[in-house]
């Protein structure tokens, strides 16, 4: 498996199906671990920092995760490449563009990605479709069990595993959900998710860019407290409480739409769609958005011709590192818009 | 000849055909009359009114225009009526809302209508396609001879023709082009229009709605001075300097545009174009905009499967009182966007 093949397919977790997925796009759980005996990453030696690459390295890949996974070298790879497995999720900017011996085991659907040396000596994540996050933490769980078998972790039976940072103590889980809430934003109730996430130990980011800002209506929710609470706890109350409570909001923000805003609202719809199949020049962030219109459109019924999985599609295939590695050539950014609109014209024209 | 017939066809100079038509739209010349012995119309009783005008009716219904024409009688008209008529720049606003017995006499093409009792007694105006000045003077002024045969104007040898406001004593003569001026306006150049026209006595208007701001890259430009200049100086002053020197700034204007910008040139064409065919709720302000970018592209030869008397068709019939007249009903605000974005849609989608 090579990157360029990944460059050109939609990662499974990002395929539109899955539980509730006209609003949870998509569920990952990371787990943050340490190898017992070696310093934290900044205080690491490189020497010290290329054994630990290659013990992890080893394991994870003989840890059978019921699929192919293959080994990236990060710091050898070009910044494009590195760019690519960001806007992948694959891996973070903070690993791509580290100091020193790192890499990346991936399976070839990415439902599965370790990062070996980024904040931590190891970084497991498990990405599922829609609402699953029981089943991203049973998976993650019997690998990271597996790991263990084979190195051993920096571990206290009081404060659980150790991290680099803090804020990661305990058991070193990251639960988050990736939220499209259109019908909220546009009925100018987006508030109510807000005030759903301000009051509990959640972080709210956006899905796609660099930032925190959200753009185009899409949220990423993940928990923020790792001590004193047990993985499965925060699960649950993801998955039986904050998620449902906001799939409620959204849910109810469309049916006011389609009951009482409808010309409106497919006004927005079809100004997307035809923006998207005409324009010549397009940025990211623009995309993004129409996208998103077109996105809310398929989930309604009222755009019939287009699956979710092709606007999914898009919204990968069109950021700046994938145009590039999938053109074979470093592009400015109005080549980008240019090669970025041929594509969504192409795509979406397609029957 | 019925209004609700008129309402539904292009006006003859208003077909995009003509010299220069890829910039000057149309050229209109208008003559302002008043009859001998009778008070100016803010004076002027209603029964002397209502004498005036069964003696200007039967005597512009008896000349020869080279073709059929027939009288409305503007007080008795609704206001829909009287709105459809101002839309068609057949009759004005002033004349449309105005007091007392007034009408028009309106050619079958358009080419030549007669405000009766507007501002003036009587105010003839020919139309022509295209930059035709010259031919427009021709031809008022024969229908103007001709009525003077059997009416007798208030004219001194001294002063020309007296008018109800000094700004038209003298000659009476409004001269003026309508252009389409979007390369200038896109290239961040229109100050070189505006700059060619303000040092002399020109007026610059919109084409389309009440006010005088201009909309969607149209410009109408006329003369400010009756007395002491003949009406056929006026008419070679615009037609041999002053409007190609407008022509030759939008052309070069354009040219820059297919040479430098070729890329944003066609984005903002194609978004027009894709805008329109999709919307589901728009304003006529909006598609002025969007119909002003598609004239250009199907004039530069951008877009090639619609012609430029479909953009015009557009542009005339989804204005507020055609929408309604044509749809045999009141509308209000959002059910004209609704039906205007479907008319639209309709016709750019016929090949």
């Amino acid at each position: 498996m090579k990157l360029e093949k990944i460059s050109k397919q939609i990662s499974k977790w990002f395929d539109g199906r899955g539980p509730h997925s006209e609003i949870v796009i998509s569920s990952r759980i990371r787990l943050a671990r340490n190898i017992a005996g070696y310093e934290f990453l900044p205080r690491l030696k490189p020497e010290r920092q290329a054994e630990i690459l290659e013990k992890l390295k080893s394991a994870i890949l003989s840890v059978n995760v019921g699929e192919e996974v293959f080994f990236i070298d990060v710091a050898a790879s070009s910044e494009l490449e590195q760019d690519l497995m960001v806007e992948r999720h694959l891996i973070s900017h903070r690993h791509a563009r580290g100091k020193g011996p790192r890499g990346a085991v991936i399976a070839g659907t990415e439902a599965f990605t370790a990062m070996i040396n980024e904040e931590d000596h190891l970084r497991l994540q498990v990405f599922k479709n829609g609402l699953q996050l029981t089943e991203c933490l049973a998976e993650i769980n019997k690998i990271d069990d597996e790991i263990e078998k084979q190195v051993e972790y920096a571990f206290s039976p009081k404060y659980g595993y150790f991290t680099a940072c803090p804020t990661n103590l305990g058991t070193g889980i990251r639960v988050s959900v990736m939220l499209h809430l259109p019908a909220l934003k546009m009925t100018g109730q987006i508030e109510k998710f807000f005030n759903a996430t301000s009051d509990t130990d959640l972080a709210v980011r956006g899905l796609f860019g660099e930032g925190t800002e959200a753009i185009g209506d899409f949220f990423q929710l993940s928990n923020q407290i790792t001590l004193g609470v047990s993985e499965t706890e925060i699960v649950e109350e993801f998955t039986n409480d904050i998620v449902p409570r906001i799939i409620d909001y959204e849910t109810l923000a469309r049916e006011e739409l389609l009951s009482s805003q409808k010309a409106v609202l497919d006004d927005k719809i079809q100004r997307a769609m035809g923006l998207l199949k005409s324009a010549r020049l397009i940025s990211s962030q623009e995309a993004l958005f129409l996208l998103s219109n077109v996105r809310l459109g398929v989930n309604l019924g009222r755009i019939k011709d287009i699956d979710i999985s092709t606007v999914n599609e898009l919204f990968m295939l069109t950021q700046p590192a994938h145009l590039q590695i999938n053109n074979n050539k470093i592009l400015d950014s109005e080549q980008r818009d240019i090669v970025r609109a041929e594509i969504i014209r192409k795509r979406l024209s397609q029957k």
